[in-house]
This record gives C-alpha cells, structure tokens and sequence, in this order.
C-alpha cells in the first residue's frame, strides 16, 4: 500500500500503542471492536483531543496545539458566528428543499456571486464525496461518455464511483476500467510555467487517445485545482491548457475545489480562478460549513439544466436548513472579514518565512503553494531532488510533540501538508514558523516526547 | 418518467404556478434559476415552511401543519435535547475521526447493543446513500461479484452506484448492467404468509441466475426492510426465505433501514428484526440525527474488517464530533422515552382507526404497515383491487390543505404513505384519523383551498 497516501502517509501504527497513556490504549482497542480497521489516526502518538478554539485545539491532558492542518474549521474552531446561526436554525426549523424556505436560495445566489457568471447552478450535497459523485454522474450524461482522466495520485472521495477515479487510494482498490492517469504537473521536478503546462495539455490528450482506444468515450478531466494529494503543486500554468485540450476531447472539466475552494488559495477565492479557467463543473465541500456537513456542485446551467430535467436526483439532507445556515455563516465570515485577502497576504508571510528557514535547512528542498494552502517538500538531496518521506513524518510527529499540527502529502508523502486556518493572527503565524525551524532542527533524531 | 415513483409521485407542475401567492411565484423562480430542474416541490401547491416545533410545522402565512410524512425530524422538530447537545458540541470541539474522541465510540457501542450480537462494527457517512454505496462496495469486497437484486420499485439513494440499483429513479436512469430486478413481496395482491415469503425466495434465486447468465456473480440482495418505494409491504414472513436464498447464492443480504430504522416500524427498533432474520449488513440514515447529517453501515466485522485492512476509506464528516452528538441525543431520546414501544401502540391505534374509515370509504382497499410507518392502498375497484393514483393524490392534496403532510409510493402513485412522528400525542393520532376522513369525504372532488 505505499501508493495509499491519502489514508497511510501519516498514521499511527499499532505497534506504537506502548507510546500512548493507558487511557488512550483504552480507546484504541473500542475503537478496533466497533469500528473496525478503516478508522486510522494521525500521528506516531495520536492526539486525543476534547476542545477546539479558534485557531488551537487541546487534547485531554489540556495541552495546546496550533491547527495548521484542518481546513474544515477553516474559519476557526468553534467559530462564534457559526454556532449562534446554527442554534439559531436548529431552534426554528430542519427540513429539505422539498418545501420553499428562502434561505437556501438567499445562500446559493451569494455562493454563485462568486464564480464566474457562466457557472450559474447549484446543487447541495452532504460531501465533497457526494459532491464528485454527481460532477461525473452529470458529466457523464452531458457527454454520453463515461472515461475519466485524473492525476497520478488523485483523490476525489469515497463513493464507489470517486474512488474509481481516486488512484491515492491506493493499489488494493483497482481503478475504473473508465479512468487512466497523467502524470501530476510538477514544477519542482519538471519546470513551471508555460512549458509544463503545454507538456501537461498533451498528457491529458494522450491519455483521452488511451481511453477511446480501449472503446471508453471521454466524458471528463477531473482534477483538484492544487493538486493536493499529488504533493500541492501550484503553479497556475497549468489549467489553461489542460481546460483547451479537454474541450477539445468533447470532455468537461471538473474542478475538485473541496480542498482549495472558499479562499483557502487566496485572494482568487477558488483555485481555478488562480489558472484563468472557468470550468464546466465545480465540487465544493469540506470548509463549506465549517464542520457542519454540507457540500455542493455548481455548474453551467446547460449543463446541469439536462440532466435535472431528465435524471430524478434529491438529497434529503443537502441544501436542508441547519446545513445551509452553516454555510450561510461561513461565507458571511469570510467576505466580511476579507479572509480571502489575509489568506493570499499570510500565505506570502509563509511562504517567505520557511523559505529563509531553507537556507539554514538543506532537507527544505521546495516551498510552494497558494494563499494558505502551503506544499514544503523534504529532500535528502538537493541537486537530486530526491524525496525523504523519513524525514518529513519525522517532522510532521515532532511538530505534532512541540505543538503544531500538520500532514504529509505527495506520492512519497515527503510534502509536508500546511494549511493554516484563514483566522490566523501574526502571532499564529510566527509560532508555527519557529515551531518548524525547531522540528527540522531536531530532524530524524527526534524521538516523541 | 411513470415510473419515477420517488421523486414525481406528489411534486408541484410550474403549470399550476398560477395557484400560488405571488412571494411563492418568487421564489419558484429563484429555485428555477440558481437550483436548476433537478429540485422538485411537494404537493399541487407547496408549502413554504418557516418554523417546525414537535409534530408541527408552520408555513410563512403562519398556518400549522401535523407531520404525518417526515420521518427525518422524527423524534419531533427542533427537539430540545438535540438543539442543545448540538449547541454544546459546537461550541466545544467538531473534528474528525482520525483524532481519538471517545463521543463517537461511546454512541458506536450504543447504537451496536441495539443490534444482534453478529452485527458488531459499524462504519459512519453523512447519508443514507452513502451508506448503501459503502455497504455495496462492502459487499463485492466480500464476495468477489457485481451483481445486485433489488425490487421492482426500490429507491436507495444519489450515489452513482446506488442511482444504478434504484429502479424507482425511472425509465431515463439506466439501471446497472450489475442489477437486476424481483417483483415486491406485495401481500395485498399476491396473499401473505409463509407462501409469499417462498415465492419471493424464488424469484431471488431466478434473479441471481438471470444474473450469473450473463456473467455477474452475485454479490447482494438490497432491501429496504419495509418496501417503502414499492409501497410500504410490511408482511414479515419475507425476508426470512428471502435470505435462506441470498445466502445460498453465496451473496449477501443488505437491510436497507434509512427509511425503516431507528424504530420507526415499531418495538423491534429495526425493519429487519421483525423478519426474524440477521442481515450481512445494514444502512442506517434519515432519522438517526434528526435532522443533522449522519449516517452509517452497521455490519459483522468478518466482512467489514476484511474491507477496511485492505481498502482505505476515510469520511470528513463521517463520525465527526457534532453529527455523533446529534445521533447520541436522538439514540438517547427514542430508548429513555420508549419510543419503539410507542411507535408499536400508535400504529396499532392508527391502523384499526383508517380500517375503521374504510368501512364508510370503499377507496381504502389495504391498510399495512408496522408501527409508524403507514401504507393505506386507495383504489377504485376493492374487488379488482385497481390503484386510483388520482384519488391518492386528491387525498394527498387535500390532507395539505387541511393541515396534515403525508405523501404517496408504489408502483401507481396510489398508497398514502403516512409516517407520523414517533412522538405523536394521542390528540394527533385522533387529529390525523379526522382529517384523513374529512379529505376520503372529499375525495376527488376536492379542489386545493
């Protein structure tokens, strides 16, 4: 399983339990009795916690961690505004869009405000999951094709159908019959800018020739717009010629912003906006309620317009009330509050910051990424780029011990994955800078505290 | 799209728009344009609703409805002791499953003692669909095959996956080339008993055959325990021949308990335990959060266990901190107050009380169902047992317009399909039998208020 990056890249092992409190082992073994090996941790030692503040969250021994992992609480742990709209609408009503509530249009047309005019429909889901699901379905039924193109280590969610698209998944589950890959468009290793994004055009065409060669008709690219779970590769080259080759395969493009979207990437707000595209169909998810379960797809309405007229399709608790409330807060929080603008404004405080960390650390092979969705990738050797996963969730457990939480992500999860909450203050920012001089300090001879 | 029986069955025509006040008119084409085609409306006219507290609901004019038809707010709208176990968790900590929390397995085990001891691992979703798409791919891991056989009507949700196992999405979604399909065990038409039971275990053996005949191997039959979309069949000498012959098919039998769940059909708590049988695995959803997303598969851990070690499946929202709260207090609600008991007493009152009108209204040709979920069949000719879709959604209509919501299912549009909430009064039990007389009075005749 050393493809699985999503689930393994950093997971706490069973043969680590003697790390943990007596408590802990406790929930360990409940937690292996009802429900089962797919529930893995984070961590060599993992993190019990029991609160969550604005940017910190504190485990039952009241220690406190900086979150600059979780883009769910994106707007802040227990955000004030979300909760009293939430208490609010649980108080007054719950159903689903079977029945005329204003709210959930009041919702969707500030959410479609942001996109480009074309994309002009939306439909809520539960997920990000559910989200990517419906894309393709729709993809599909706009194409009367069913391949599906997508990176070397995408992932796009946990259907039976996104899965098949979601090679991150790893060897055990084989993919569709429908999806083939390219290769992710990495700068670092292969050059940005114009060049990589021509190479990465005729790559996708390629592999729409692979697919109509085995009898597969194309009906989609469907990529997350920072590539996240391929190592957060941001350079907006990339799209636009992509988006041109795909049209002209007669496919649509997907854009998976359940990662980069609602400001997470900056100022541009959605992460396609970055690469000059517009594309045909967008998925949203995880920061969307701020934890609340609320997803959605928006899209073309000729697109989408076909296949509502044609296709019976509801969802019980999408666009219901208390998810839509949710929502409502949270988009609220971020346009009032500018987020998107501090987002691309912290991000380049970061971004500078670990890169001066580079020059007193050699295993700082890359620093990237967009806004507050940062890629810092661990090498053991610079000139040979080469990846040193060691190291990274070496760090990644240190950092977790001095008490900051990040991931890894990449095909040899040695990228640390650093995506800080929209609500972070100056002070955030500069503890998780020297946090991470002093865990690449430490490096490989770390041991958990 | 005849035989879209879930979504169509009682959905507003933009043709009689003329019907409702000009802020409804609003917003209908606010939906129109933001929403797209895909969302449908309840009834000839539809209800825009604004406040919901126990067994009401308000529309914006500030009239009061009895909900006879949501089993999601099942345990009441806005229950208090949801509201604030909700508000507690949100202000407290909402993280995922990859964080050790001892909320989610404190209700896991909770939830599982309600299960018979063989069904001990259970896996969390935001759905129902996605709990039925989890528990296919569960099931073809297990099993090695594809195949799926389902009832002629049945509806199991959104997900690609399970759209292609739900005949009721109608003619224009293909049905998987992996399904295929049974006649409902429909007692009323075909008798009950022990004879109907070997019946429908033949057709499920004929089923897999026509299966394994074009190369699938058979990997589940999916049920949902009470055929709401066939049209509420409640007779419980089903299932149990039913699985004799999934088992021998070296299949396995999924028990669908969205709709049936969480006591909802009475003392047994689960659709299935009324059949006396034990299922492979089981989908959970509507109710389970009253109203928060939260959904999830309960299965035995040979099966589950085998899947999670060798396939990685990770749920953001899946078993995250707020939608366990909601579960835990809606859990804790239905056992402290007994309410499977209730629903049990309840449905017996309510259906001698419709067989009691249907000695003066010759249009109720069957009344069935178990505990709180109703099906009363109007037809126009007892004898001949001939649906009357009309009359159904005359009376569908009509019970609207006199302040109770229930709705219709089957193949013909033409069973009342009545799922009061669990917590009825005796005075909304004797409410709803009086406005279902006064709209059987009416009849066709009724014309919308």
């Amino acid at each position: 399983m050393t493809r699985s990056t999503i689930l393994d890249g950093n997971s706490f092992s069973s043969a680590d339990a003697g790390l943990l409190p007596s408590e802990d082992r406790e929930l360990l073994e409940r937690r292996r009795r009802v429900l089962g090996p797919s529930y893995r941790l984070f961590y060599r030692r993992p993190l019990h916690l029991v609160r969550g503040s604005g940017t910190r969250v504190y485990d039952a021994d009241g220690r406190e961690y900086l979150d600059a992992y979780n883009n769910v609480a994106s707007i802040g742990h227990g955000h004030p505004a979300v909760v009293e709209a939430v208490h609010r609408q649980m108080r007054t009503l719950n159903t689903h869009s079977r029945y005329l509530q204003h709210e959930i249009l009041d919702y969707a047309e500030q959410l479609l405000a942001t996109f480009p005019a074309a994309l002009d429909t939306v439909m809520f889901t539960n997920s990000g999951s559910e989200a990517n699901d419906l894309a393709l379905r729709v993809a599909r039924h706009a194409t009367g094709g069913t391949g599906v193109v997508v990176t070397a280590e995408a992932y796009h969610g946990t259907t039976s159908l996104v899965a098949d698209v979601s090679p991150a998944m790893g060897r055990e589950h084989p993919l569709g019959s429908f999806t083939t890959l390219v290769p992710a468009p990495d700068a670092y290793r292969r050059g940005g800018g114009a060049q990589l994004g021509e190479w990465f055009a005729g790559e996708i065409t390629a592999a729409f020739g692979r697919l109509r060669s085995s009898g597969v008709r194309p009906a989609a690219f469907l990529a997350d717009t920072i590539f996240a779970s391929d190592g957060v590769l941001s350079d907006p080259a990339v799209l636009g010629p992509a988006v041109r080759a795909v049209h002209q395969e007669g496919a649509l493009f997907i854009a998976d912003e359940v990662q980069p979207g609602f400001a997470r990437t900056g100022a541009s707000f959605w992460g396609f906006a970055r690469h000059g595209v517009v594309p045909d169909l967008v998925s949203l998810g995880k920061p969307m309620g701020n934890g609340v379960p609320v997803a959605g797809m928006v899209g073309r309405s000729e697109i989408v317009d076909r296949f509502g007229s044609e296709i019976p399709y509801f969802n019980t608790f999408g666009g219901s009330s208390v998810p839509i409330a949710a929502a409502q807060a949270v988009l609220d929080v971020i346009q009032r509050e500018n987020l998107a603008a501090r987002a691309e404004a912290l991000g380049d405080v970061l971004r500078d910051g670990v890169r001066a960390h580079a020059r007193r650390h050699p295993a700082i092979g890359d620093v990237r990424g967009a806004g507050l969705f940062l890629g810092v990738e661990i090498v053991s050797d610079r000139e040979r780029r080469t990846p040193d996963s060691a190291l990274a969730l070496a760090v990644v457990n240190t950092l977790r011990d001095l008490g900051v939480l990040v991931s890894v992500a990449g095909p040899h999860n040695n990228v640390l994955k650093v995506r800080p909450l929209l609500v972070y203050s100056d002070a955030d920012v500069a503890l998780f800078l020297d946090r991470l001089d002093e865990a690449l300090t430490l490096g490989s001879a770390a041991v958990p505290l």
